[in-house]
């Protein structure tokens, strides 16, 4: 069989060592974390910046062809990262065969590494036995999100399915609003007793940190199990066996309400270099923890929501290949109504100034550079302001400076740009109609930023999310208002 | 003194405890390191979610003013990541008073927190003295990034009064590119050998962890310092002191090379939820880490950049607040520039169908509407696009199916456009027009969507950042080809 099996082209064969993963259950998740503070078991060869181009399609018509061993083989030597990742990017009904040929807990690595839309995915695809193993093997808060991907039908079932343990611990955090720090936490928190000895918390880490989200940030609490302080695993490794705990935890620590915005909180954690944030219920008492990792995933996902939003779409929430034609025209058809209305303002703004422009008909010409160049400076000045209050450098207060400067940069550049523009539209047609363009891009420049840089500000002020002040929506803003300028200065300078 | 004291208003009264940390230079750093893993000493309250507008506009006129014991008492109380957050909103010149009245300790860690351009600036209003010695005492990675921003002559002369140890773990940082893997690192790496035993390995970290980044993630080395494999600091805590190192690690361990691109490390780091990431050279030598801290700094740094390109500027690469008018203005004009270019295109397209124009006046009734709406349809596609190619979800061999998805998208949007639009349209002016618009609505849309999404696939192939295929650039490129379809169509419809 060996000697007739197709040799794998050179650059996707690699060597691969995993660890054993037999046990099962709550052991299995246990012996997988080991590896996971660190690194996964991986092959992936050193990064090294080749051109990604000609792999990439070799495996996604390999993953998608009927050559069961190969696809075998490429799968055993392949990190579960990649795994993922290719995934991710097959259509819908081609990744069953492929992920049905993993070894069991390999299936349960790639299977996390998923986002949750993909999984659920796949689980529609998968034999019930199978679909409940995965289920129960998930960590508790991976378990949580996959369940918010689901039909309420359908995640009843499972979680009926679950053995005890498990349920209570995803129930614990489904009873915590989406997006807040008590969905987004494990809840498989490692901690320590205040009284406790160096000794003592190295021997409790060692009969009871095997199925704990993380051992390096180890929060402290007292006999009422309200968070009093917290250490790090380096500390206790570092310390003399005999020292108490309490004199080298931190007393005053970091930690977040079981309430909290999941974004706040990746946001803190990024800010304070945090490896981990413990989470506690309106009494201070510990309940779980949030890990670095996670806090990540939920800047990358809020920045792909920000991003969609500032170019005028709803986010996809999911893998852009993994997302077919209706989805991403529904994800973009709402905003559309929103411009197209916008654009219905500029139909009326130019039918209100009709004779004006019958009257100077060459004004026409200059229509789409005086309310694109004015939009664009109101785009970039949104997006600077929706950028900056989005990290935490701008804030409501910051109302006048920001104004200040937003409106100095359009003033300025609404002058450049007015004077650089002159003398050609000048030669163009003549003198008069130089001067009405000029005079629009310094007004209808500075009033761009303006509204580019108070709007964002304004639906903070009104708790909407700030990116919703989209470039798109910005430029339908000040396209209107640039073309109102632009007539009144017409009929002011030309005496139409 | 105490009795005629203002008493700081009560939500500005808060707790602190911290570490001593006497200690001169490198065994600051490590003591104060030794709190970094998991959380640094703070007093921050626990997060509610409660709105911002208050707290912080006292804050910000308490350390601009006269009263420095009160700006005293604040600093005692606040968490170094406060402290740096409020200095980085003051203007450049009130940053030093507040600073200088910082124990020197808690001086290093402020310092450490901010942007590498706030540091730079403070550095200038220093003495000679204190500059040194923060100098002296960073760490050498976030040493290497504040030299970046210094003007060459001062930094040559700051890393001539490093201590010798200090200024080789500099230098060697400082001579990799900018933003590659080697540059980001830290030298200060924790290893193992492959020999050794747990209880040897657990040894030796308590005889050189201090100094190190992190001991969380421990790389291992064979004698030649080659990287052979990769462990946590929790399978060494967890396992028996006799226990082969050999036998707990990864042998196939994730690792980047030194002149691997910064964003590539951080995004991998993310994807493979890894702490740290062991850097090599090209004999596989190890010579550093890059710790999950920094990788969300870069991602989060790269995000700005990429939102700033979005939006039609150059990032800023400084707290916005941080920024004068003269600098915002400066990321922007030369895109203005551009723009401004791009707009002259369109006067030249309507020049060239000025007949047509003449001879039906209305049409430019509908100009902003037409190529506003296509104009944000391009947007759409091009940051959806764009975002993904940042993500990883898209590469350059997928321009297939995202031709195919998203020219599928704009022509099914367009039609919806072009069918809302035609009746208004049609009783506002007359059916003809309407045609025309409707038309020009549904060939122009599925246009923007294939430009919006193609050019950012473009760029990456030609090496250049996909993000300057901003959306004030795809808007301009779609009013102009938007402009040639309207006329072309009314000519054709209208028999012009």
């Amino acid at each position: 069989m060996e000697r007739d099996a197709p040799r794998l082209p050179a650059r996707l064969r690699r060597e691969a060592v995993e660890p054993d993963r037999t046990a099962p259950g709550h052991e299995a998740r246990a012996s997988r974390r080991a590896a996971a503070g660190y690194a996964r078991p991986v092959t992936r060869p050193t990064l090294t910046g080749t051109p990604d181009a000609v792999p990439a399609l070799e495996i996604h018509d390999l993953l998608q062809g009927d050559d069961l061993e190969l696809i075998d083989r490429w799968l055993a030597q392949a990190d579960t990262v990649e795994i993922a990742e290719e995934l991710s990017r097959l259509p819908r009904e081609r990744r069953g065969v492929p992920f049905r040929l993993l070894a069991k807990d390999r299936a349960l690595d790639v299977f996390e590494r998923l986002d949750p839309s993909v999984q659920q995915e796949l689980l529609e695809g998968l034999r019930d036995i199978n679909v409940r193993q995965i289920f129960e093997e998930m960590d508790p808060d991976d378990r949580a999100r996959l369940t918010e991907e689901m039909p309420a039908k359908v995640a009843r079932q499972l979680l009926a399915g679950l053995s005890p343990n498990e349920r209570r611990l995803t129930s614990t955090l489904l009873g915590y609003p989406e997006d807040s720090a008590g969905r987004l936490m494990s809840p498989e928190v490692a901690s320590l007793r205040a009284g406790m000895r160096v000794a003592d918390a190295l021997d409790r880490l060692r009969r009871t940190g095997r199925s704990a989200e993380t051992i390096y940030a180890l929060p402290v609490t007292d006999d009422r199990r309200r968070l009093v302080g917290a250490l790090g695993l380096r500390d206790l490794v570092l310390a003399a066996p005999d020292q108490p705990v309490e004199e080298l935890m931190d007393t005053a620590v970091f930690s977040a309400r079981v309430d909290t915005d999941q974004e706040e909180v990746a946001r803190l954690m990024l800010e304070a270099d945090l490896l981990a944030l413990p989470i506690v219920d309106h009494e201070d008492r510990l309940v779980g923890i949030v890990t670095v990792d996670d806090a990540m995933e939920v800047l990358e996902e809020e920045e792909t929501e920000d991003v969609a939003r500032t170019g005028g779409a709803e986010p996809l929430g999911r893998p852009y290949l993994a997302t077919s034609i209706l989805q991403v025209a529904r994800s973009r058809v709402i905003w559309l109504f929103v411009f197209l209305a916008a654009g219905a303002i500029t139909v009326n703004v130019l039918a209100a100034f009709e004779t004006t422009l019958a009257a100077e008909v060459t004004l026409a010409l200059f229509v789409p550079l005086v309310i694109g160049t004015a939009g664009n400076t109101g785009a970039q000045s949104a997006t600077t302001i929706t950028r900056a209050i989005a990290v935490g450098e701008v804030r409501l207060a910051d109302l006048a400076p920001v104004v200040v400067r937003e409106g100095g940069t359009g003033l300025f550049l609404g002058l450049i740009l007015g004077a650089i523009a002159f003398g050609p539209v000048a030669l163009l047609v003549e003198p008069g109609i130089a001067a009405v363009v000029a005079l629009t891009l310094l007004i209808a420049c500075t009033m761009a930023s303006l509204i580019g840089s108070a709007l964002p500000l304004a639906a903070k002020r009104t708790g909407i999310d700030p990116a919703v002040m989209s470039v798109p929506l910005i430029t339908a803003l000040v396209d209107a208002s640039g073309l109102i300028v632009y007539f009144l200065v017409a009929r002011a300078v030309l005496g139409l």
